[in-house]
């Protein structure tokens, strides 16, 4: 029930319009839809800045194309994430003002500028080039919330040296995400090495006994260097919508 | 190598006292952990305002109260997490000045004053009393490492209205880490109620197709609301840590 | 055996048609399917009300065809689920009067009145609108079976109030069906919010460690809320048909 | 907010003593805590005839006995199931009028007289001798839930006859729980067998390849019979719990 | 119905005592117990010559010994498996004669003669020492099923001359049971060696990867020699049993 | 080395042509090779009548053919199973004489009589129709490898009383093959009615937590009837080729 | 830093060019990709004689053929493996002096000459036809590391003769690689018929309980034979790798 | 057969005291293991300079005692593996010469000098001090064969600084062990700082989702660098013994 439903109801109640054992009826049955939280819900995504998300993996380009111009249509950012190569010229098609942004496979609806509402720069790690889809998907999503995004690459255990030689990079960061598929073993490193909370993510890169992922995914939730926290494999909205979380003022 | 040793290095090339052959001779011999860095891995923690920590898991009695009095000594606070009932009192008679925090298993060295050094408040929040000692763990390690900590207990997904009622203990924190077992379907209800970055802690509560906490672990890592990142299966203090990262203040 | 030539035999014997030993010989060699309750089983689906069901993962369009078009000649109701939408043409050419419930992924002859013999109304709950294809089948199911079917759609738990503004449709309700993937964290939350038994079905939907559907399987069959039982992973016709059994009126 | 005190707010608002801001300030934060059904919770067990219930799994017997002693103050009848042999006389000590179920590992407080509620009968159908305490954990939920309970004991699969000889007893259920472990055929075959809904329950009876339940568990969702749904390993209470609902008359 | 009791009530409708409708109400009811075949299984250990089997595991010595001697007063051979050492001394204060085979981990009571019923040999082969329990699991149930044992122990793969140097006995057997733990190789090399059936039995001896015996379950199953059946691990009796099966003369 | 060249080596030494250390050293390096028993190797099939057998799985068209082709001119039958659809036309236009044997999926060089050795009959009973290709090939290399065999066709559990009145069938056979997907129940039920060796085979028949015919083999493994072997999932050859040497006459 | 940079600054503070705290300032920030193993890794491969290595797997042509190219530029050799046979063609084209190595699934540039760098042979141990393609790999990955390479092919343990004739060949390597798929007893077997070190491959032969090479991998985890070590599943390239450091001669 | 024997027949033919054909029947039957390398294996140990072996894990301190002291009397050095502390008492006193090894968890018999067989230096790497007990059996394991051994401790991936500066240790062994439990990410980082072998042991060090020490070896098996084998969890010995073999100088 929005305030204003409320408060004529209580003048009603306050000028004699109203009984109070039909006020009470009325509040009893009160749905929580209608309570002030659920509003906060519908206006969420404009007002905290984030964009509006679409998860395309199982959708048909049609299924992605109508969701994403119809929460195009409130003036919001979107983001469609895991949209296939072959579904976004029809995606685009479908929505005006969209565009591709093809290394993090994502469509998206960019029309709402995007204030810097972070407390320092998100940094997106990534251990080999096969990791890069997913760690562009959480570049991407930090960015559009509202962040400053730096990006390292190509950084795996098995060059240690060219990780060391970032670590001004590392502690410059306000959080960071590190991705990385086969035995998942760069965010141990990297959380050794600076005093910034690290979001990890395993991809699915690698094959036999990688598992699909399974064996980055067991590798970061068993790291031997406190502060690394976990998502799904291959999840880097996940990661960068968490990063970004972390990264927010908060005002109080 | 210490500032002080090259300086006097370079002091002696300086005055002629050591040919510049020999100089890089000593410098290409300089070990890695007598750079700088390595230096501030010795004091990182009193440095950082963390205790230092022991995991007690596996470990005799007499190992935990000697690794305990040892790291005591320099000073720092010491938690020790994981100490089994039966190894309480011998830790304790080994090291002078450690108390038990019966609860979270743990006994706990605090011989320096804790300054606040958190931007907000950590909100531990639990689904069941069986989660409680891996929520304690949590807390204490939060508050160790200069955090105010706050709990709301007893929250589980049945009832939901407790958790409800509760929203703007939710909103008042600036990290939230939920504790839940058996199903782990906690944190995604409380990352959908608030918009502050859950650390999802699973706990091995549970029986049958729970696996000692794997159900909880794949609920979590699988949450349907964003923000959510997981640590290991019951580990209590790493949630605690990452959390205490999460936050820490950035000077910058 | 069946009745009449049971009676048959007897009146031989009465008569001294046949001799004792002889119709001992005969009824020991009486083979288990000419019992009655075998005769039930070939007309158990038009007596009970249930269709004829058809599973059509993994056949070809000419084998659901064929096999449809059989059980529908004896005037059954029948009911074709996980029917490919690549078959669907060739099936409905099979099989006169045969109907496409696309969403349901269904084929479906419905050839005779469906009475309604519940004892309420069967509600199938779903989280995600991904979800949709499971539920639809066991709302099909639920239908076909005789009983008023109810939805609500898109109720994830994090999004909890538009759950929760949805209380009284969970109370009207007989038997609920919840449908969810990725975490699987619903049918707790129904459980815990209503007194009817739920029937809890594990969707395919998610990724990573979501494992096709292991994790929503694990988190239903570790509810924390009492009375929810489980179905096979995407099975939407087993619940519906389970669902449909607690809603008979047993006449006793 | 509770009714008297919602009514004496809108009265205060009536008479002018409220002004209507203050109200709607009130109101606004209404805790959920305090909404209708929160007080209904409170009030569950008693009002629905089922029993406060206990999870004794992992809990000392001293932290049972408090439970359940607890519990017990309220009037409530007090299911405490899993409760350790090595536990149960600790727990008979702390708590007045409670008594031992040995062969259903339950202790039971039983202050309130049980009246039938159910449609029908409740029918606890067993596999082997060492499924039997998971079956009685069944059959006392149920019969403390206000059910009529049978027992049909040790007709495994590998003696199919026996249960043949008892279909009648099938048929007269209203519903049908299954204890078994192995390979946790029976529900597959008592499902074929009658037209009643099915609960089955996998037992962690077996060794090697059983993996604790495991082989059970999946054979019973694999289940080629449709109308059975699963619980936990173990999990009789859950099973017990559940036929009671679906026993439950509905009154509508 | 027993043979006596049907001829019995033939004789009544042939005497015209009983009328055809009630012999028809009454066979209408015949239970399934009743049948022929169901009185075979109360005599079917003593028929076919396999003792009555107890599986000690997860059972008290009070339970064994209980249920051993009430079989055992039937004059049957009893074989009670997997009977803990710590139970072994009260179950032979329960049973007289009972007698206990230590390395196959069982309690026998053998008061009837044990004929060969066998067409040849069954040869029990197996890996390591500490395979053995299990290896004379099989042994002894073989033996108590009728048939001529041998054995061929300690021919591990990693030494495969010693096996090698035993081709005779493989080819001289009628049925070949191997068990072996680790990588469970040894069944493939027995085959590859020998046409005659290969029973093999996985064993839980191992750590790590071993996986408590799914690495050797597993090679067994993947066997590439043709001929090679597998049962659960350590289910020496199971191998036994079937071996006996095998080497029974089929009367035909 | 061939008794000729050994017998020649022999007669050189006899003779006084061959030293004797000479001919030690020859022996020495007496390769493995060229003993007595791996002659036997090369015309083991055609000495024991068995069928070459070529695995067809993950190979393509042209190899099939090729390999076949090879054997075929031996003389040999030859049975090449998995067979995929496509490639049966090239394989037939390689391989002159070679038949398609659709349902079993296999293609059949048959150009030696098949001589019956078997003690009696093979019987394979399969639960649902699609396990009938396993059950084909089965069957197939069974009656290949000489031996009668019988079927007997959906008779799974939930419908008993079918596979009850087919117990003369089963009784009759000199071993039993039961292939079963989903729950895998079918050969417990099986072994429960006999004493005949029963040979089970689970398959990949089913979806979601049937997990690609785990589910079954579990089932299986873990049967609670004595009797049962088992072989690898959809291994319908290894099962008819197991079930041939079981059915063998031993000839001692 | 370079010796020449390092040289250049310790001469200016010899000179007195620079002074001591602007030397300490510049060598602080001494990045640690300057260090000279930095540069080391940027000429490995030259230097070692090891090829440049991509793994084609999950890589368009594109890809592949870029980065080949690219590589070749430098003079290296370059081994591309797990290039899909769909996209040699288009990597040939891109690449001048390129060549298929069609049963090693690779595409190879060899530009410089093979010196003989290794102690012995590295004998390459395949158990059948189908797992050619990963042995291949590895032989092929040896030959460009400078390692004579022989082979050894389908002699699995089912036919163990054909591997005992060929003991010469196993005694004569340096190194051994074993490559089985199925139950992985290989290399079991082959350890314990030599002294050398033995590089256990596991491939995805199979089907069934295979699940993709786990059934092999764990095999050989669990050799009962010491000398075994195992890389991944299907990794030849790891094993060829692996064999050629264990060949390599030390130079101390 | 042994070399006199076989000469004593060769003699008795050139001599003619021995038919033709009366040799060739008696090679004929020719057991494998009087072949001479089945000799070679009785007196392997001594012969390499390996100890002797007994895996005490899962054998009573009776079984131990006896075994080590069988092989001991033969001269042969001895290693006892895994033997628990509780057993080494028992054991020592039933083994003249015996001492006891505690760090390692070993028993061992040295009544052999130990000749230094290996090309270079075995070097033994851990990441944690409770990785020591595997770190320290591979050491002595590696000793007891003849080789030169070094150790490199606490050097987990998190402080990575502290590898870094011994990275002239690494260069210097001929082969590496690394071991490490957790993430396992150690051997991926040794591998790329060296171009020696690495042979890496996971260890079931961890708790939660390192599932005893899955987590690492999955990590170890997906390295990212070349150069990395595996062996089984804890299987320090394993690791000890690969490594000799790897060190041994080939006589080639």
């Amino acid at each position: 029930m929005d305030p204003q439903k409320l408060r004529a109801l209580l003048e009603r109640v306050q000028t004699g319009d109203a009984a109070v054992d039909d006020a009470l009826r009325e509040l009893a049955d009160l749905p929580f839809k209608d309570l002030g939280f659920a509003r906060v819900d519908h206006h969420r995504h404009l007002r905290t800045g984030f964009p509006e998300v679409v998860l395309g993996l199982g959708k048909t380009a049609e299924q992605i194309g109508h969701i994403v111009a119809e929460l195009a249509r409130t003036g919001a950012n979107v983001l469609a994430t895991r949209v296939a190569d072959a579904s976004v010229d029809a995606v685009l098609k479908m929505v005006p003002g969209a565009r591709h942004e093809k290394l993090a496979r994502a469509v998206v609806v960019e029309q709402q500028p995007i204030a810097d509402v972070g407390r320092g720069t998100v940094l997106i790690v990534s251990a080999g080039t096969s990791d890069l889809p997913v760690a562009e998907e959480a570049a991407l999503t930090a960015r559009l919330a509202g962040n400053r995004v730096e990006r390292l690459v190509d950084v795996g255990v098995a060059g240690i040296h060219r990780l060391l030689g970032s670590r001004a990079a590392l502690e410059a960061a306000s959080v960071i995400v590190v991705v990385a598929g086969m035995e998942g073993a760069l965010p141990s490193v990297v959380a050794g090495l600076t005093s910034r909370p690290v979001v990890a993510v395993p991809t699915s890169i690698g094959y036999g006994a990688s598992f699909g992922g399974i064996a980055a995914l067991l590798g970061m939730l068993n790291s031997c260097a406190a502060g690394v926290t976990v998502v799904n494999i291959d999840n880097g909205f996940g990661a960068g919508y968490a990063a970004s979380l972390i990264n927010r003022k908060v005002d109080k």
